[in-house]
């Protein structure tokens, strides 16, 4: 070993409280932060998750909220079985073709002993069921018998549900076999109505990634590759995050009459005649939780954005002195009441006391970790000078500041929106920082390598390029790079141009990236 | 045929929107009042049911006000695994006895074309995966890796989720293959500790059924043949419906270190000592749906307790001229938004305007079946009067009420209240017209032996009876007369007798009745 006395070390990098960094690995960092946040793990069950409190509070606040939004334009929610017949799935030729891979198939209905004594699965169906991967065929079956005129339309439903995707390679929030959704359903009784509505929904999640997750996302399409397996078309919002890859972090499809034609969902329209209606589909899941988190969690842990935060502020009692204790605790709940009269987006700002039996350092990390937007410490000598002390999320761990206890209150809705517009922000320089316009396949290819080959994940972002809408070129990309088109944005006026890869003409840019 | 003009006609009955009655086919009367209602409905999956948007606005407000009173107690909510792996379940050998008959079972987890180019399953699993019918096993592995010390001790977690038990004879709401529910777990230190959770969350559920609900339910624990498989104690809350018949309603389990054993939950006592811990788990589910349908609705349809009703008034704008239009409406979204900001238990009062082209007595026929609480209707002469329409689903569906204009909205709240203590003073006294002390064997027999033979279903209600405390004793009396101990009631001084069966001593009196 070198003699460390011989030389000056190399500066260190201060401390953080995840290991390893996000510049490091990020793989790593993104499970280290997982489990020091206590967000959620993986179970004994192969691909599945256990969601915990504070990871389940955020869903819970992200559901609440857009289903607020789901309600506003006009949806309503209901409920469909868990498990759908293979036939009815193999209705839609690319619809089984694309999930047949990833089927978790029901083929008994029970238990008994063997000859060994352990138990074994008996009472074969006749018919076996798939646990929903996505619910078309299940929920077209009942709109079919729902719809029997142009009066019963449009119908705009919602499922808030469980769904199974079989996964090999699981990861947290992420891509797991069971995950949480939400699934709107709509059928209507024209195709302009059916798309105006697969744009809506669309636009509602741009705007609850903008103003409730503080994330920016692009809008646009999928190439015909990319798209949902029957839609005729396929909108999305793309996210990117910390190693620059992007994240598909929400879908609105338009069906046409693919999916009403295999349920048989018809109506008598208001010319006399049978027709098909023309369906959308369109969800967003717990895969939210994993985008936030890696678009905004630094080397401390979870950053959260203020509206989903399961407590927006948490006041830390400082009791130096077992006898200081009622009078600080008691000082943290007058504080705790003023808080929920605050309102931030019209709701009540949701506080917490921590008067845990833990030292005020430890309290104040674990803290930091779960990503708290507002942290709030209290001890006798806030109480003599009548202040209190505040630490903000969006900034240094150790950067505080004093606020006048008679009137912190009235100011936390401004103070948490103000961490939403910065880190909203940072979100925003950092894509454009990493979002390159590029003009020839070579700089293409070279933007697309990995500087270090130790750290494949680290490249350059995003490309927006000119593309002759070939599949073949998109699949040659895909092998040599595992780049693919993450959208063709939507643009008022597409600036037309020449394919970098090919040299034929390109209707417009579209936007290339590595994506989870 | 009989010559009808021979002899004047019997008395017809007041024409009922619901055919056939409750009094002459229930079980029929409750799938009528289903469809009418638009609730509900059964899907192409065996014992599967749709929930559509009417139920699922029920079980909504079911969820965020149980949801309130959970969070109230200190519990949080979080997500385990859909599946169980077959070896969680087969830990504890009462609980796998008690739900192998019913389990749904995954040992495939894709498709694949077979030899006639039909898909068939594929990829075989090394171990079975068994579709939750409860969490105990799954959620008990997650616990034994949570729990270390006694610092780590209460946990107090519930789950919103959807489960399965398969079903051979379903039935709407009350029994089916899925259904939704919660399910508390929770893990303590002491014995004693354990056993008040399990009695607070009871309570939990009397209040909710009582107050929410509309609905009075007897409390008790349940005797040892009833007991949730691998409990130590069941406790319940039993209503009567109007069949006379006992709806078990919702169950809380102390599982006393069962379960812990199996799974593992191991603590570091304040003596240094490793402990296993002690826990409870408790739940409803749709079923509270079911019940308060049986309990509550009449030969009109669906009567609904306000607190859970999707929409609490709905107003029907009644427009003789198409020139009228605007003006009614107008006057309709004016009162809306005055009834919006009224607040009945701390919410806004959901309200909603019927302008559907549908004709004006059509439309209030079809609230009367959903069972909405007030309908109020407003007309070019009710502009003039400064008045409105209002009717009470409580009362006749001819009975109407003037109201100012001006005033309306304010009162709302109150008569809200006045339906819900209707509909619960109805419900009890049913309860209590239909509950006999009984003091002998034939007397027994004779209650519950039906009095029309055509009608199995009509008997005679509780029974409150002294038993020797003997499962033989009870297994006579299911296997003669399908009776069953619904709940040994909790009595503050238990006054001890003569079982009426044996003649043996009886601690106190418990309450038999034939159960859904």
């Amino acid at each position: 070993m070198a003699d460390s006395t011989a030389k000056p070390q190399p500066q260190q990098p201060p401390k953080s409280a995840i290991s390893p960094r996000r510049a490091d690995d990020f793989p790593e960092w993104y499970q280290a932060v997982l489990a020091a946040a206590d967000l959620a793990e993986h179970s004994e069950v192969r691909g599945c998750m256990v969601i915990k409190p504070w990871g389940y509070g955020i869903w819970e606040n992200i559901q609440a909220q857009l289903d607020r939004m789901f309600k506003a334009t006009g949806h309503k929610n209901a409920y469909f079985p868990l498990f759908i017949p293979l036939s009815y799935l193999e209705k839609e030729a690319e619809h089984v073709a694309g999930f047949a891979k990833e089927c978790a198939v029901v083929t008994h209905h029970r238990l008994e002993a063997g000859p060994d004594g352990k138990l074994i699965p008996t009472g074969k169906l006749a018919e076996p069921l798939v646990v929903r991967p996505t619910s078309e065929t299940i929920i077209g079956a009942a709109y079919a018998k729902w719809v029997q005129s142009y009066r019963d339309l449009p119908l705009l439903l919602n499922q808030w549900a469980n769904v199974v995707r079989w996964e090999m390679r699981p990861r947290i929030f992420l891509r797991t076999t069971e995950f949480l959704w939400q699934e709107g359903h709509t059928a209507h009784e024209t195709e302009p109505e059916a798309q105006a509505e697969t744009r809506t929904m669309l636009d509602v999640y741009e705007t609850f990634a903008r103003e409730h997750l503080a994330l920016p996302v692009l809008r646009g399409r999928k190439s015909a590759s990319e798209r949902f397996p029957g839609a005729v078309d396929t909108l999305c919002i793309e996210a990117m995050v910390q190693d620059c890859k992007a994240v598909q972090a929400g879908t609105s499809h338009f069906l046409g009459q693919n999916f009403a034609k295999a349920s048989g969902i018809r109506y008598l329209s208001r010319a006399g005649q049978q027709e098909f209606a023309w369906t959308t589909s369109w969800g967003v899941s717990t895969r939210l939780i994993g985008t936030l988190i890696m678009a905004h969690a630094d080397d401390d842990g979870l950053v959260l954005p203020p509206r989903v935060a399961p407590s927006q502020v948490v006041i830390i009692p400082v009791i130096p002195k077992e006898e200081m204790r009622d009078k600080v605790l008691g000082a943290c709940r007058a504080l705790a009441e003023q808080i929920k009269s605050a309102q931030f987006h019209g709701e009540p700002v949701r506080v917490e006391i921590d008067a845990r039996d833990v030292t005020g350092g430890n309290k104040t990390w674990e803290w930091i970790k779960k990503g708290a937007p507002l942290r709030v410490e209290i001890g006798p000598r806030d109480l003599d000078a009548g202040t209190v002390f505040v630490g903000r999320r969006d900034k240094g761990p150790k950067e505080k500041q004093s606020y006048p206890q008679a009137t912190f209150a009235a100011e936390v809705p401004a103070l948490l929106q103000s961490i939403h517009d910065t880190i909203y922000a940072r979100a925003l320089a950092f894509r454009d920082a990493n979002t390159r316009v590029i003009e020839s396949k070579d700089e293409f290819y070279a933007w697309f390598t990995p500087k270090n080959e130790a750290k494949p994940e680290i490249h350059g972002g995003f490309a927006l390029a000119h593309w002759n809408g070939s599949p073949e070129v998109e699949a040659k990309i895909k092998e040599d790079l595992k780049v693919t088109i993450r959208c063709i944005p939507f643009e008022d006026k597409p600036e037309p141009g020449t394919c970098i890869f090919t040299g034929e003409p390109s209707a417009q840019r579209v936007v290339f990236g590595k994506s989870y």
